[in-house]
């Protein structure tokens, strides 16, 4: 409890980056990849897989010099690097690069291209969601509801399960975690986010409860994605960047599905009207 | 040299589908990578690993239904579908099914996850872009290109090759490839694409050659990462679709780069204005 309370702490400088949004959270979102991706290929090392982490780099400047170009401001760059052309563009240079680097073939394993493509889209990728959010003029508020239901699922899960939990979730990939934990981290994430609506989003208050029962059910898969690729790495964390809490990625794990899911949810909930203004 | 001429005829149906284009194409790419991604799980088989046919299969209709909503006419649908947004959605969806994969986590590998994301992405989403090129208007007949640089290569590199081929070019992924075969190569696929210009596309020859030149040499790239891929699942052809010639993926693993290549050089080139009309 100690760890997740000064974990908390730790995590103010965060916050400054969510309050501000815009672009200072887009360059965050940009290093936050660079160093997750990082991250991610070292826990690698011990199953003697080599991901390129150049690729990686290359691939992460070209999608956020995308967004970029397409929050300049000309009509023509929005709708030129908002369109799928140059979305696809950008995922096939990045599946290309991924396979010329098999070209070594004495020297490269397959999972080499493989895992550099993985943590491409697992990380990189899941995380621009989140810079996204925070340049939209209209939703830019709800980078917010991104951080409430992953922050907000972990500990109220983490309340839950301590006081009540009795029934184990999936003792494979996470012994501790129990059902009881899970439905508390799901109506704490659902109660935060109406809290939230209620104070901030007056006329979106569906798309809150909405995005608070969904974004808690992801944010327990991210976490578990997470444990997952640990456990196959034989790992215990990603890092200890925050000394004793962990690597970037152990932070952030459920912050990379919750980001995705924000984005989608939102977006498509207030094109079909289910709320008509944001504020 | 009779294989080759042999297999050239087996590829008439192709050169129907071709001629046709539109729809015909449209169901002919969905069809071809339903088929090629099924071999290329399948040689994985022999390193005892088990991609999820299931996913691909979802994520395949997921990607075409998309690309049929764009084009079914409504000025709604249209930008709608042709934005990044829709297609992001794919991804994230596709990756997110790919991660919950390995939620079984006592019977799946992570390399079960990892072939399943790279056989969607390298040979579904490769293959859509022909898909997408038959249905353009304006470009429709440039999937010819597609299939000139492709196949054209092919078939001038190996006469090259059998006539002048003396110094090797990557006798580790390829024994009997040649520096003059691959020059023969690209001069075929010029000369070839050049010519289909002067017939049919004649405001724009430059890009005729451009693609011609380009095509080429991601064409030996696409039959190079194929050669890569057998030779680490240590199989010699992706199937028997064909007796004696191999199997689906055998025959398009050039088509698959070359149809991307075509789609964006096109798309740029004429978006920057290197040609103004096409016929």
């Amino acid at each position: 409890m100690k760890t997740r309370v000064l974990s908390g702490l730790i995590m103010l400088p965060l916050l400054i980056i969510i309050i501000l949004r815009g672009w200072v959270l887009f360059a965050g979102c940009f290093a936050l990849s660079l160093l997750a991706v990082y991250e991610f290929f070292r826990g690698f090392k011990e199953l003697d897989i080599k991901p390129s982490y150049p690729i990686a780099v290359g691939s992460t400047i070209l999608l956020y010099l995308m967004g970029m170009l397409c929050f300049v401001g000309t009509s023509f760059s929005t709708s030129m690097f908002s369109s799928a052309f140059v979305f696809m563009l950008w995922a096939f240079i990045t599946v290309f690069a991924c396979l010329l680097y098999l070209f070594k073939i004495e020297e490269r394993k397959l999972e080499d291209a493989m895992v550099t493509l993985v943590g491409i889209f697992y990380v990189v990728f899941f995380c621009y969601h989140l810079a996204l959010l925070g340049m939209d003029e209209f939703l830019g508020l709800t980078v917010w509801l991104v951080v409430i239901t992953a922050f907000g699922t972990d500990i109220c899960a983490y309340f839950a399960g301590v006081t009540m939990g009795k029934h184990k979730l999936c003792p494979v990939i996470s012994p501790k975690k129990t059902w009881e934990g899970a439905i508390g981290g799901i109506l704490g994430s659902m109660i935060l986010c109406l809290i939230f609506g209620l104070i901030f989003m007056k006329h979106a208050i569906v798309i809150c409860l909405i995005v608070g029962f969904l974004g808690s059910i992801i944010s327990m898969f991210g976490d578990l994605t997470a444990s997952i690729f640990k456990r196959k790495m034989g790992i215990k964390d990603y890092g200890n960047l925050i000394p004793g809490h962990g690597g970037i990625l152990d932070r952030f794990d459920s912050i990379l599905f919750t980001a995705p899911l924000v984005y989608y949810v939102v977006n498509i909930l207030s094109t079909i009207g289910v709320t008509g203004a944001w504020n």
